[in-house]
């Protein structure tokens, strides 16, 4: 094991500066042990820690102290700054050392010097002849010019949070994990979904109609064959255009495969409810050979529960919706119970009425193409949960890829 | 041929009655003569319009005159509307009429019924015993009712648009097309973009870093290489993203392959902005054997123009970015001349810069996972345009699959 | 009255021309006479109509004219296009002609020279010696350059819509009236309001509980206090918030008047629930003498009839809801009959249900924070509809104002 | 004082549990001394604190407990659970105690009892025969039924945050603040940068055209009049429409008092230009005596420095507009040096532009309609922020209004 020994100082609990180190050891896989902590007696008092940081190999422990040193701590045993001159204007040299936005003192001729003018993603010149440490664009590095280069000698100074009361300004904190690409994101939700099935655990999906209007019902549907989904919570559209794209191939009235609208289309929809009125309930439907595919049609070949709760714009409702939202809410509590994640896909109101329902240890997953949606989804004080800004026509195709790759790779 | 003669009154030309007949019937691939018209000499009067519709089918034509009959048009020679009876409670005939939102008459007996309480979606239910008709929803239907099916005999009379001047309330005309699936447009913007490319035609494409970040340049560099982009418009981002993932394999410090965060690898942004300084230009880096793929390597590769132009949340900008605007506007008029169509993708600024330059014939395709975004796009009085909502990580690699396969029949 | 002879060729229908040419004539309060009016048989064929533009003054007429020449109309008698020499690099004449991005010609020497490089909002320089006349930005005007004033002898060619059948491109047509500050929206809403209750018509709100955690409730209650409210159309939440706000001064346990967090505020929201369960029914909660203002309370003293219909999110719900879907759905039926505008407010699903249930000719306002929202709630085929992106607690303050306004003003 | 001893165990730094222990006492202005705090050596042992929480009423303390009860502290005393029979059915007693939706204990014959299918904002209900508790919904209250009263002998333990390393979910801290009503932010804002004018502090404002279009250029030039603004930073556009404002009473042809459009009103965008163009500058246009109102004109009149920076989509753009965008920025970095608070409203290039130039001490407020855009803003890792989703047309005349109130109080 290779490790180093950093302390930090400050509003560390406050300012969550500790949290976010602690974070940044244990995503960049390293291991840490807190040899000491004085915690500040009232509001105003700094904490203190010191802890040994350690990873298996030194490349991974020095980009681990990378990182929790741009969040404030700092090696115990102060090193000189390194300096490097820029070989030509507008260059710097390979190793420099890349600016945050916090206050930030460079350790030179042993002692501490501001740099000044700090802003995110620039290098730091220190000017002899001023004895000052400036951060500068690289457009305005000028051949010869001493730049800080690795990571020796740089201390981080984190703003403290404002302790007023009444501050209405939210302390942020970044979040790494915001920025990855969807797809990642995706692979690793499958992830949780294999394991969580391995396990024997329960996944619900809550889906609005968009599911089927995108034309993936298919991955949906395979989802569900797979057996992936222990109960469905949706409404009477998803039902409704389930239906009618199994039974016409349309999607209010449209060909789903080609695009093209259908003859007399447009009373597809009707036509469905119509039938389902007809046989008088989904299932009655599955059992006289008339509904052959889908959505519906595999929750009851697999016999996965479903629910479909109804709600004031819709069309019919279909026999097997329930009308009573009270009795509707008792039995979402109780098929709900026990479930170890929840994808909530293209559906405000069902997914804000499920989100209701479980307690802070479920997993929860957001996808909708609107970011207001989600922001409102997640506001809600879930605990374990992520937002995916997207289309249901690209999250559900890739998140079935992916499951599928996964099951290859391990099973 | 098989052929009907329709009529219409009313305001043909300010309600766009006319607009969406002739539309409809072109849009189901039929024909049209139009045997007469008479226009209201001042804004208060009537128009009056007859015309032949054809199709090369009944089936085709039944298809056509059932939805220019809910425009508003009915046949010369009328007929009386046909009745059937609900065979149990809540369900309908299969040949049941479904109802517009549009005032609606049926001829019955000789003369013409207004349809009370009409609602979309619906069907008609007539009551010998008062002589009345009721739009009824499905669930109302009792056993006997007398309901409307087929076409025949039903007259829908679209509202008048209001004339008052100073109204603010939009006439909506209802968009078949803007209810199509995302995966649908998009095989057509495919379809057309082949065709443009086959007649010579010029393809510019303006796009934001996301193109990057969302881990779809390699889609992207595909479409450059198999010669569809006439000329790339873009910003400092863009080129920076592309080569920090082209020598890194990182988006803004993150492995793209994996979405794990790379060591030190929140430096690969401006690492990379000092690779193109140090080498003075991409395509010196290309030169150098240094940038060996990507969509800036594939812009020079296949002698494809690309403009970079500044803006002043630039980190460098890098020596290829146009930092005056006044010339970069300049480059990006010469260089837009003749262009037949242009796609946006994400990228506010570069689309609305580009969207000023062009003339009223140049197709326009906006892809943002923003409606407000793409709302403001196509709200900008360009023409021929098609907005879509969506991740340019699903679109890029729909869009070029579309186009391969399209080349494999085609070719 | 001053009128002035215009004609106009293409595919006048179609491409909707003509229809804009009317709206163009009628939103500037002028008149026309149609003189002549030819249309293309088929498809393929040209149209073409005559007519006489009036207006009460010069200045009117000159302003009508020249805006139907951007659309394509021209003046039956063709004149010379007039040039002024720019005095100075960068500077046109007072009077320039500003161009539109349709293709465009000058009359000049007797002959018709289309203007290269055509663009939005520029001018056109004639050449001398090379008899071309071009599209130029500011930037690029030379003291000296010919430059295009006045409106005479330019002719505009509006692009035809393309015709293929399978075209997913979006024939835009520009809608002035979007543009509008929202503030000029609200007013016309306003006096259309005023002018409803004026003839004794009907205006039911639809509204969700922002209108509430806004802060706006007062103004909310004044509108229904002042007699402009037939009918309110909400769920259990809309109820819950105004009454926990009546009754404890919070909304979801937030002082509304100065934003603190009030002691064990957290259970308000609850207790509200509980105080209605213990009461009976909101009206017993009037009754009882507990609750004394608020939306709910001004419905009760007003006899406004209110409708509270349940969905699957509702805690509680409160005894006033109507659980059961398909019976408030009757009743929202029922109720909403012969209404003659509905404000939509801040809620996705109620104002998707009564959208549903209205013909096409009830006046529609839709206002929500959110554009997504807005745009799919217009793109279901309401046809007088106006949207509004906005807090709500920006819309209902101002709207009352402007009510008020206008009753001081007209009563 | 009155003050009471509290403790908690686990994952304290972590989950951050201790960090909203602190922000709640602070929130709620009350104290806080640690007593003891013993930290988890490694990362998966507990933590576990001891505080003394101190108030200067019985009820504030109170009040705070609740609070910290709820985060998963507990008195170090335990005492019994307290419970009270329902009066009827469907009626909690008025003390209830209402749930969060962590896992829950109550203390109940000297032993702890999980709470059974724990949600939020429910009741707990005690059965005596089988010894055990349960989470119920107010509907499913009987009368008779044992529940909890009062806050006392109830444990509730928050979740563990996921510490696999690789896991993308998220892990939520509720933010009470987020869920005040925008007009109390936009006092606390209000308040804050009136304190930061006393102390001489500086306040830059960055904005986009949107400030004029909706028609509150008069509260903009106010606030600049009022001293509160040390700089502005724009685009050309903000400038143009400012200008077209004064000079024609027109925003983009609009006449912004009555929305009606102007007489060749679609000019007056580019008649605007031309005169600045005339002028030389916005500073001639000021001495010349043509330009004498907007925001413009009290930047001019009252020495504040404004920074117009070009982009690629201007129209002109005008002479004062700094068109070489790697000087632009050099000048923003200068104007910026010392600023306290920025405020950043509808403007997305300038605002990332700006907010890249900014130290981490530098408070923030974002003003868009566009949630996406608000989100994107804050995501940027700027420390102290606030983002307000609302139309700037209703911002900026509460901001002023607010500020003119808290003058009149203060001064």
């Amino acid at each position: 094991m290779f490790e180093q020994e950093i302390e930090v100082h400050g509003h560390l609990i406050d300012s969550m500066i500790l949290t976010r180190i602690f974070d940044t050891i244990m995503d960049l896989n390293g291991e840490f042990t807190v040899l000491d902590f004085k915690i500040g007696k009232a509001k105003d008092e700094f904490s203190y820690a010191r802890l040994i940081v350690k990873a298996d190999s030194q490349e991974k422990l020095d980009s681990i102290l990378e990182e929790v040193y741009r969040e404030g701590a700092s090696p115990v045993k102060i090193e000189e700054v390194m300096l490097e001159r820029a070989e030509k204007d507008m260059t710097m040299p390979d190793d420099f050392y890349s600016t945050t936005n916090n206050r930030t003192y460079i350790y030179h001729n042993n002692r501490w010097i501001e740099v000044e003018d700090i802003m995110m993603d620039k290098c730091i010149v220190y000017d002899p002849n001023s004895d000052r440490a400036y951060c500068k664009p690289i457009r305005d590095v000028k051949m010869g010019d001493l730049i800080v280069v690795g990571e020796k000698g740089v201390k981080v100074v984190p703003p403290e949070r404002p302790r007023e009361g009444v501050d209405v300004f939210q302390f942020m904190s970044s979040s790494a994990s915001s920025e990855r690409p969807t797809i990642h994101i995706i692979r690793k939700i499958a992830k949780d979904m294999y394991n969580i099935k391995k396990k024997g655990g329960k996944i619900a999906i809550v889906a609005g109609p968009a599911a089927v209007h995108t034309g993936v019902s298919d991955a949906f549907a395979k989802l569900i064959r797979k057996g992936y989904v222990y109960c469905l919570m949706a409404g009477n559209a998803l039902a409704v255009h389930d239906i009618e794209y199994a039974l016409f191939g349309t999607s209010l009235g449209m060909n789903v495969n080609d695009g093209t609208l259908a003859v007399r289309g447009h009373r597809n929809h009707m036509r469905a409810i119509n039938e389902v009125f007809k046989a008088g309930s989904i299932e009655n439907l599955v059992k006289q050979g008339k509904l052959t595919k889908g959505i519906m049609y595999e929750c009851i070949k697999n016999n996965v529960p479903f629910l479909l709760a109804a709600s004031l714009r819709d069309d019919g409702p279909i026999p097997d919706v329930i009308t009573d939202i009270v009795e509707a809410q008792k039995r979402h509590r109780e098929l709900l119970k026990g479930v170890d994640m929840v994808l909530m896909i293209s559906t405000m109101l069902h997914s804000i009425a499920v989100g209701n329902m479980l307690n802070a240890n479920v997993k929860v997953v957001v996808v909708d193409i609107n970011q207001a949606m989600v922001t409102k989804l997640l506001d809600r004080g879930t605990w374990q949960a992520i937002g995916i800004v997207s289309d249901v026509g690209a999250f559900l195709p890739i998140l079935v890829d992916s499951i599928e790759k996964i099951e290859n790779e391990l099973d």
